[in-house]
């Protein structure tokens, strides 16, 4: 791709460059309102070599916006505390809500290129992995309405050359040329190749890469402009990758159950909730897993691996005090619960996943969600909370998300707590009579329990569908705190010593 | 203080610690309960020894409790991004809401200490300015009524030998002692003066210090769980500095009329907002100022001093277009615009301030707050959104937040754009009729309008109780926009260019 274009062809007077950015400013500025009216959230990723002129280019176009409506994220180093994140986190933080503009200078996909990869090159594997991560993000941003344009600003070595030296001429501008840049210049050619690879890896339907020659700095503002203007108005108009993309909610569920390998084929009605253990048993066993579990917790952080733990599972199935047993000999600086309740204001402005890419844990700690993303297809599906489209397509954007958390190395766990309709009305029952525990019954626990059916169904097509060998389901009986409590714990236990041989 | 203690002195049998210990956790997870129903946020601050067993202790008192509830916080070590912000902003970010418990395994209080102070000791006026800036943070919590209990871990000069001698005998715990441990140690004495000092200087009526004899772990255990039930009775029964503190408001503020040397003595009735420019005279001067700008702007980058910039004013006093004006020329990587909308229900459970603090820029940057933190005096206090007490408390409290803020070196201007009566009607009645604008106006800043006499008697008191020297106030007289335009941008740049030299 970019070895066909010789940048240093395309340029514009003075004159041809004032006659025409006049237009175009007038005409983006006007575009922005349209955006906000419209509630639609812009991406702009802009890429290219060292010197190339992003920021000049993102001076120019952010001129004529309304400063209170975008963001500028310059994303070049990487700090510790995001390395501990698998690489997408960063930008999950930053991507714009609804009628908000985000502006990247450097994006994700430069991790790709060899030289941020700090220990070795990736290998096929990973290499694929890592467009597969890219690929998924982009799409479930665009699904959602997010309009992503990216720009690679290409320039050619000559020019890359001058404008260093004249960046290292002026005492005030020497300092922001280092010997990664020179070294880039240096060997154009070998980079030539790896943006090249880059661009042809994550040049998706929904996210097309736009080459821009930037040899000439006006030339390329013009350019630009057009492109983000064009963009713009044919995602107004429907025109775009999201208003033709309409697939069958059946078809991608098909799909799904021929290419994914799932591993979980339970069916939750027959499973039988009722399983038991002694007092004795328990009190022992609980103190033997959960010695073990602290003692794989600090294995975990000298090893720098996260661990994802997912808790669903019916109203009063006992999630609470699961979660209690397992937390309570775990260094409480290890781990962190994220009770997870009905979106705020601003999270529904969001991708419904934003919010869970916050509380990613880093690494060699634990996450522990106290119900989770899986929302989506559970209460959000029942109580039409969202559209078929939406939460069908959720199952593929699950996994996807999954995936990516496993590529970057955390071991997952997604527990469904698993009672039968006459111990929740025993349980229903028992919260409304006694006094401390009134406040955990509402009159939507009711409601719920009268679509025990509708859920049944949910979670049923939930543990099918998204139970992968990278992020199995368990479903733990829970008829029996005690019972539910220690097999959880064994599973833990097991699958961690497991992993970390 | 310290000095006067012989940790070893205090020890308890392993049969007293655990008849005691299962009382206190019962206790303490009803307790836990209690928080929650009253919506009590709770802070418990450890500081100590290295290997003063502040992890253990965390892990003893949280043994009970709900995991969802609490937060616990390692603060050891400083990022880089946020060593680029004032010393509390990162503290800020992780106070409780109301009903949640945090706790901090090493707090704000050590960045008295010489250590962490990466680049020479403190001068006499900076450790003044570092205490008057802790005393603020912790009486600002406290009057929102979070209960605030600090623990230091204190140990004997032996016992801390023995610990780190066990902990570098085992190669699995070896990493965990290093050269600034065994430093401590040898320096011991050195050390308990600074911890001293540390103590004394931070020992307020409303977050007083207690001292744990921590060389016998069970002991320690003990008395914290002790101290923690009896500090949350106490502020249950409202029998504490909180509820004690009944700060007359009219008091209050002659207090800070007599004590703070405000610069600002405008009164708003007395400003004539009617100042003009000619268009030739604007344009050539906006280009002028501009240019200025953003030159300074990359002289803050390369000196790393943050500016914020505070817009306040009528509605349609012309904020958008002014802000516009004022970041067209700068880099877009170098600031950020806020704007400050009604708080969401996530902000309502803090303190108030908890929301500006978060937007505070980092070195180098600029903040750009369209409405800030003088909502609480204005709009809260004429629409009765706060209590009298509450807004008469926040003169105070502003202004110390700000004197933070010029503590760590930043430069502060707020701006306070002026429109009289008659002008404020043309610009409504404008934005009615033209179909570009309506959306600018809405029943509420006709409803403001008919307030115009609270407010002004609201901005009257802010302006001259919170004009301070390190961060004064300008009245911008805006009847005719490009006059205001250019007076802001003047002021910006001739400010800058004077601090800067």
């Amino acid at each position: 791709m970019l070895k066909k274009i010789d940048p240093s062809r395309y340029t514009l007077t003075k004159k041809e460059y004032k006659t025409q950015i006049d237009t175009l400013e007038t005409k983006f500025e006007e575009l922005q309102r349209k955006i906000i009216d419209l509630q639609i959230p812009v991406i702009i990723a802009f890429e290219g070599w060292s010197a190339s002129g992003k920021g000049a280019c993102i001076s120019k176009i952010v001129y004529p916006l309304d400063p209170r409506c975008f963001n500028v994220y310059t994303m070049g180093k990487i700090p510790e505390d995001v390395a501990m994140r698998p690489f997408l986190w960063n930008y999950w933080q930053k991507i714009p809500s609804k009628g908000r503009m985000t502006i990247f200078d450097k994006s994700w996909h430069r991790a790709s290129l060899p030289e941020q990869q700090s220990k070795r090159p990736l290998t096929t594997d990973e290499t694929n992995g890592f467009y597969y991560d890219i690929n998924a993000f982009e799409r479930q941003l665009s699904d959602d309405g997010v309009l992503i344009i990216k720009f690679f600003l290409h320039i050619s070595k000559n020019e890359q050359r001058r404008r260093f030296d004249e960046l290292l001429e002026n005492p005030d501008t020497k300092w922001r040329v280092d010997r990664r840049d020179i070294n880039q210049n240096k060997n154009y050619e070998t980079h030539l190749k790896y943006f090249d690879d880059m661009i042809r890896g994550s040049d998706f339907d929904f996210s097309r890469w736009s080459i821009i020659e930037s040899d000439d700095l006006n030339y390329a503002a013009v350019k630009i402009y057009n492109i983000i203007i064009n963009k713009i108005e044919e995602k107004i108009r429907g025109d775009n990758y999201k208003s033709r993309e309409r697939p069958s909610g059946q078809n991608e569920l098909n799909k799904l159950n021929q290419t994914e390998k799932s591993v979980t084929r339970v069916k939750l009605s027959e499973v039988n909730p009722d399983k038991n253990i002694a007092q004795a048993e328990y009190k022992e066993r609980l103190a033997h897993y959960q010695k073990k579990l602290s003692e794989l917790g600090y294995k975990l952080y000298t090893k720098r691996r996260p661990v994802v733990i997912v808790y669903e599972g019916w109203d009063a199935a006992g999630k609470g005090g699961n979660i209690k047993r397992l937390t309570q000999r775990l260094d409480p600086r290890s781990y962190e619960v994220i009770p997870v309740a009905a979106p705020s204001k601003e999270e529904l402005a969001h991708h419904y996943l934003w919010r869970f890419w916050k509380a990613v844990p880093k690494d060699g700690h634990f996450g522990i969600f106290d119900r989770s993303w899986y929302g989506r297809v559970l209460v959000e599906r029942v109580e039409n909370l969202c559209s078929e489209t939406e939460w069908r397509r959720a199952y593929r954007e699950i996994n996807d998300m999954e995936k990516h958390l496993y590529n970057h190395g955390a071991i997952i766990f997604k527990f469904w707590l698993h009672i039968d309709q006459n111990e929740q009305l025993r349980r229903f029952q028992n919260r409304e009579t006694d006094p401390l525990k009134q406040y955990k019954i509402t009159e939507e626990d009711w409601r719920n329990r009268e679509k025990w059916e509708a859920y049944e169904k949910a979670a049923g097509e939930m543990l099918f569908l998204t139970g992968t060998n990278y992020s199995p389901w368990t479903v733990i009986e829970s008829n029996n705190k005690k019972y539910a409590r220690i097999k959880t714990l064994k599973i833990l236990v097991e699958t961690l010593e497991e992993r970390l041989k």
